[in-house]
């Protein structure tokens, strides 16, 4: 996710919650003794120079005596997870924001009144469009805040048992990437450890990092909330106010704060450019790095949409990024199930 | 580290710092591979109460089919540094600033013109005295912020490398607590997680985790403070200002940032009243829980010091808390080397 704020009100209408379906966990140890006895570790990238450069770069800083060479423990690689992991048009984050307001409006019908829950439910474009960034954070705030952390934990998986991803009317588990999980995979059979480095609120992205990634909860790095510990209820409290925002140069940042040392691996995509700082900063690694950008190209499988001012291509391009493009470089875009 | 703005001066002068050693690197599975096959997991813990318990506990807790049965992924054991894993008289990080200051001080003699190097210098007790946590909050801003996080962990490498802990004269790997270092092995070698929740800086702690304790970067919480990224130099810089102070009802606050959820086990020390908020939160998981609280009671061995106000031993008490006496639970207090 690129701008939390950013929220299209017109979508809520779009989200169908249906009753909670158990999503089944991802076993990450299984995929990974899958993917190191396999002879192809990426079976859905199109053998070209992307996936070539790819397991070339693996190889090389693997094998030991060779001059590029990185410990494990240098081994840190970290992935956008909107449009990076997942598909991103619209973003799961904005599903999330509708379905709290509607759960809200339904527990307490007076809040139909009361402004922003009123602009959303009545449509009203408007009210976000002449608000502004005020408005939008006006709705996070009502919808993300005053809260302990134990309520939200518990609406975010009640969203993610009931929420369908609108455009393409799948489970959310479906929107991932068949080619990134793979990526994932071969990296962790690699001795590389993975994380998710986004803009997304970090407790929402947690709630599904192990079940959809096999990532696990403190490996992902994210936008947070000021918390407080309350010591009557023995709780945490989230308070009504950002703490960190885990985009563009909040992500080396958040790097620095979850990970304490730079990626030797970063993969982020074009759309927001908001991973530019992110690629850049593994790029100043000592060791040996690799940067990829994804780019949606693929209006007939997945979306097609680029920066009005191309900033994340071009920064690529300048910086020799490697460039992914969906159209080309992925034989199947969606995982199964 | 209880409170790190608390920096008693007079320590300045008994601290030695020797040409830099490297220090061996802590191999965990190695560790992990004796402890599982050991017929004695704890061989520093005397055979008592204590031992017994927190053996039980972890056998309940993973045994497949309790009813007490935690699942992997919910194995968070939380761990304070200073008093708790290693000694805390005096306080490492308090060595570490006055290297600094040392090192400032040589770089640029002026400086001992200037407070707060002038009172270190000139052993001026009043000063700090007097100023109160003003004068010892500017004395880190003097030494901890205004530059690079490459040249802090720089300066770290560098303390680390040649400092020697002052009333033992032993290397600082060497106040490291022996039985404390068998138990995050027994508990890893259980599917326990073991993290650090310090109120040191955690770029400090992280400087040594995996090498002193086997625990990697990612699983050290800390004292942090504002970071920024500078897009033309391509790298994190330290504001002098503090993001987040860990300790007490700090610890909570970091551990729902970092790790993201309850620990179940949870070990801190009296001395600072710095663990009673950790310990607490942790005894409000769902799952059975355990809590430890290291007592500094061996005058012969360690030291013998307590709160004036008996905070955490009451704590102790009124929670039903365990606490280790080193006294009378630890066969041995130290590692070898």
């Amino acid at each position: 996710m690129k701008r939390i704020y950013v929220l299209p009100v017109f979508l809520f209408f779009l989200v169908s919650f249906n009753k909670i379906e158990k999503y089944t966990t991802f076993n990450a140890r299984e995929s990974i003794a899958v993917v190191a006895t396999s002879q192809d570790p990426l079976p859905s990238w199109n053998d070209g120079p992307l996936k070539k450069d790819i397991i070339a770069y693996v190889k090389k800083v693997t094998t030991k005596g060779s001059p590029d060479f990185i410990p494990v423990e240098n081994r840190i690689a970290t992935f956008d997870n909107d449009g990076t992991l997942w598909a991103e048009k619209p973003y799961v984050q904005e599903l999330f924001a509708f379905f709290l307001v509607k759960k809200m409006v339904e527990a307490n019908p007076a809040l139909v009144q009361q402004q922003p829950f009123k602009a959303v439910v009545e449509k009203d474009k408007a009210f976000f469009e002449n608000g502004g960034e005020k408005a939008l954070i006006e709705l996070l705030a009502a919808t993300h805040t005053g809260m302990s952390e134990d309520e939200f934990e518990a609406s975010v998986k009640e969203f993610f048992g009931a929420a369908k991803y609108p455009s393409k009317n799948v489970t959310l588990k479906q929107i991932r990437y068949q080619p990134q999980l793979e990526l994932l995979n071969y990296l962790r059979a690699n001795g590389f450890t993975t994380y998710i480095v986004t803009g997304g609120t970090i407790e929402v992205v947690r709630a599904i990092s192990e079940g959809f990634y096999g990532i696990p909860k403190n490996q992902v790095v994210g936008t947070s909330f000021k918390y407080t510990f309350d010591d009557a209820s023995n709780s945490i409290k989230r308070e009504a106010a950002l703490d960190h925002l885990n985009d563009k140069e909040g992500k080396p940042v958040g790097i620095q704060l979850h990970i304490g040392q730079r990626p030797v691996f970063a993969c982020g995509n074009e759309g927001g450019a908001g991973d530019i700082a992110m690629l850049k900063y593994s790029q100043g690694n000592k060791y040996p790095s690799f940067q990829l950008l994804v780019n949606h190209d693929d209006a007939v499988r997945e979306y097609s949409y680029q920066e009005k001012d191309n900033l994340s291509l071009n920064a690529a391009a300048q910086n020799k990024w490697h460039v992914i493009s969906i159209k080309d470089d992925w034989k199947k875009v969606f995982a199964d199930k």
